[in-house]
């Protein structure tokens, strides 16, 4: 059972209104059938994927339009009762369940596709569509998503933008700031906003939308996005190699950037305990063994004799110069057969490293941490926290989105213990902010994280955003108690 | 003479201080030598480069660090003088330079790199560094800047953040939203504002650097950029072709966008009546000539081999299937004859297309319009006002980034004249609001387009961008008269 989070953590609750009988009558009203107060139903909502933090809401409602959202939120301005927005509940910091019991207000039933045009590639949907739903439905027309992370089965599109999610693509198509086109967002007081544009261009005004992306609905609610989908790519290769040291991982980076250019689409790493992990809990094999680093690398392109081409190159260039002892590469075409006679294909290579996540939890309380560094310095912060922790955790990986500068930082110990989380944090936090790195490179601040934000940012930036806050949400209904720290 | 903006258009000046001695004395102890007060001298400032507009201020600051940019704004803040910010000052719709007597605040003598970091490709430099300049300078690293315009040689990298600059390279590396890693800031109360950050990937707290990029200056003066670079691209190819119609200019980027692939970077348009007026004013020569449309298409890659093949596969593709009826290829190994026995290189091939601006100013009086259409009905536009100008304008140009759906119309008349604009306004914006397109594409609003905002926002966004404007300008001393319409 999860402790809730009230009682884990030093917070009080702020003098919202209780929801009450009149309030879900109100609601019933409005939308019929779509307002939750079973308990046993309620609880998968208040309780976030890693089981790490738990809100005791008692009402989750699940609007179909964005005129419903827009009263609910009017209501609730009106009423001060306090309102937590909830995607595919996907997140890893604790934004997307209440601390309290702010009313859940999910867009489970928003999943509804707008627009598609094939000539374009623009998409307009609404905010609860799945990611994994949309790719799918834009693979059947030549063209994909231009994100995709491990939680694409079950998130959002409106949650992936409101956190302004990273992923698996980024490197190859950019962040969300620049593929999102367009916002629908109701603000605070239920008032609803079009920014839903669908043009590549337009400098007419402020960009407005872009202070929703990512405000983990703390400043308003999206209802619906506009996105550029770039096309399907014609070949996608896969290569899974080892290196012996992370030098040689970032070395094989910059010749692959250099060899690969425009086609190169991922470039992941992972160490070998976390390669241990998803054997052990999730009883994956992988092609290649007895290297301390693992590297996976995607090419996407427009054509496989030279997609092709190129990864041999490269791939010989690497051999050869020792920077990869071992490797393993899988295309479209065939599948590969490795040392230990196993047929591996290129979702089963993709695995390895998505499934990473959810190895962990197999392995008892994770300590999360997402850091954005310098990626020469990306190894040193776990062999540091390795060496400070010792036998008090029970392992501490390292993996992440290398291309990006992108380090996931995890340590797994039998439960959570307080003496654990002191001799990891603030020291985790220092030590980013000596190589002036970010806390927080795309899992934001949520619950879990706000109270570390001026390790990244400096403290008038937080107090304009609090301004921005105050602005968009006076009564500060929306979210509370996540993103910005708690007032001084 | 250029007729002062304050003579031609209907525009009230607001109730700010007169800049007099005392101040001019006050600059000049902060900043001794870079106050400019000579007649001669300042009026280059106060004309913009199509010179349309023209303001009468008396006062140019030349600050070099960002503490002399606070301090200039912390007292104009006090005294409640106006200011207008200034890069290069080649700006299209009259943003840059001042309606009445602003203080001119110019970025010209901030042009130092800070840093560039060669593994992440991330620059970091002042906003006055000219955008030729940084990228001869990434060049020799092996770099290139992201985006790239034909006001190259003169724009700075501070006023095309500040205006969310496209240009010719939008379509391959996306636009500054995405590759603007961070900026400095100094707000109109002369605070000033760090979120300098050097990281692809930061999702702490709210991303307030986006409301600055496309704001004009009119929320904050972008003293520093951090900026993600792209690898110099080892082969350029360009391609130059005729096509019978729009429809074939169409069909042409659907193939070409599937053939070139990844290795796309740009698909440019252009009418025959552009390269007249190119030919007429300019004296520049064409390779291919009798077609109605031409189309200027550049790859980029990291293999010469592979991209001259998929280039040339193309072109049998779109010469056999009769989209394309003549053309012309460059590259880098050899300049290319034409059938006028004249060689062309790549430099002359692009001359053709970003020197139009230039050739239009020599044709008279320019009306300028810089639309977002959906890419089907984006040359309908320039037909339906031929028809409705009929003999009125001298001539009806249109060319652009088709490849991002953005047209640039141009009218050009023997000189300004009130009917004709008359004849122009609202009908053209009246056409592009029924598409749904956008009023300003790239350009921005400035001065010129303030007034039409709405045919692109709605009126509650605008009211919002008010809201931003008055919690971080409350005096409104920044870029008065831009953006943002007269107040209602």
């Amino acid at each position: 059972e999860v402790v809730p989070t009230c009682e884990r953590y030093a917070v009080r609750r702020l003098p919202f209104a209780r929801p009450g009988e009149r309030d879900v009558a109100f609601f019933e009203r409005l939308m019929p059938g779509r307002v939750v107060t079973d308990e046993e139903e309620v609880k998968s909502f208040n309780v976030d994927w890693l089981k790490s933090v738990r809100g005791c809401s008692q009402l989750v409602l699940k609007p179909q339009t964005t005129a419903e959202v827009s009263q609910v939120l009017r209501y609730c301005h009106e009423r001060n009762l306090a309102v937590n927005p909830q995607g595919g509940n996907t997140g890893l910091v604790g934004g997307s369940v209440p601390v309290f019991d702010e009313i859940i207000l999910s867009t489970a039933l928003m999943d509804r596709i707008i627009s598609f045009d094939r000539v374009s590639g623009i998409l307009v949907c609404q905010a609860g569509c799945v990611l994994e739903r949309l790719n799918e439905y834009l693979e059947e027309q030549g063209f994909i998503m231009p994100l995709d992370l491990g939680a694409k089965g079950s998130c959002h599109i409106g949650g992936n933008v409101a956190t302004n999610a990273g992923g698996l693509r980024l490197l190859r198509y950019g962040s969300l700031r620049g593929t999102v086109l367009g916002l629908e967002v109701v603000l605070a007081d239920g008032s609803a906003l079009d920014c839903l544009a669908s043009l590549r261009k337009d400098n007419t005004g402020y960009d407005l939308k872009q202070l929703f992306i990512g405000s983990e609905g703390t400043l308003g609610v999206i209802t619906a996005v506009s996105i550029l989908c770039p096309q399907k790519p014609k070949a996608v290769n896969l290569a899974f190699l080892g290196c012996q040291s992370f030098a040689k991982v970032l070395e094989t980076f910059t010749t692959c950037r250099v060899m690969l250019g425009e086609i190169l689409s991922a470039y992941e790493f992972m160490d070998e305990k976390c390669m241990e992990l998803v054997e052990t809990h999730l009883k994956l094999s992988r092609p290649v063994t007895g290297s301390p680093f693992y590297v996976l690398i995607e090419t996407s392109g427009s054509n496989s004799t030279h997609d092709e081409e190129k990864l041999n190159n490269f791939l010989e260039q690497v051999t050869a110069s020792g920077l990869v002892i071992d490797g393993t590469v899988a295309t479209d075409e065939k599948k590969i057969k490795a040392s230990q006679c196993f047929l591996f294909h290129k979702s089963m290579l993709w695995s390895l490293r998505e499934r990473i996540t959810e190895a962990l939890t197999h392995d008892g309380y994770v300590y999360k941490y997402d850091i954005s560094l310098p990626v020469a310095k990306l190894y040193d912060l776990v062999t540091d926290m390795r060496a400070r922790l010792g036998q008090s955790a029970k392992n501490v990986v390292g993996y992440g989105h290398l291309g990006d500068g992108n380090l996931h930082l995890n340590i797994t110990a039998e439960s959570y213990s307080h003496s654990l989380l002191d001799a990891i944090e603030p020291f985790v936090y220092e030590w980013t902010a000596r190589c002036s790195g970010s806390v927080s490179a795309e899992h934001g601040l949520g619950f879990k994280k706000k109270q570390f934000i001026e390790y990244s940012k400096p403290g008038q930036a937080v107090a304009l955003m609090r301004r921005f806050k105050a602005m968009l949400d006076p009564k500060g209904i929306l979210n509370p108690y996540k993103t910005l720290p708690s007032a001084p």
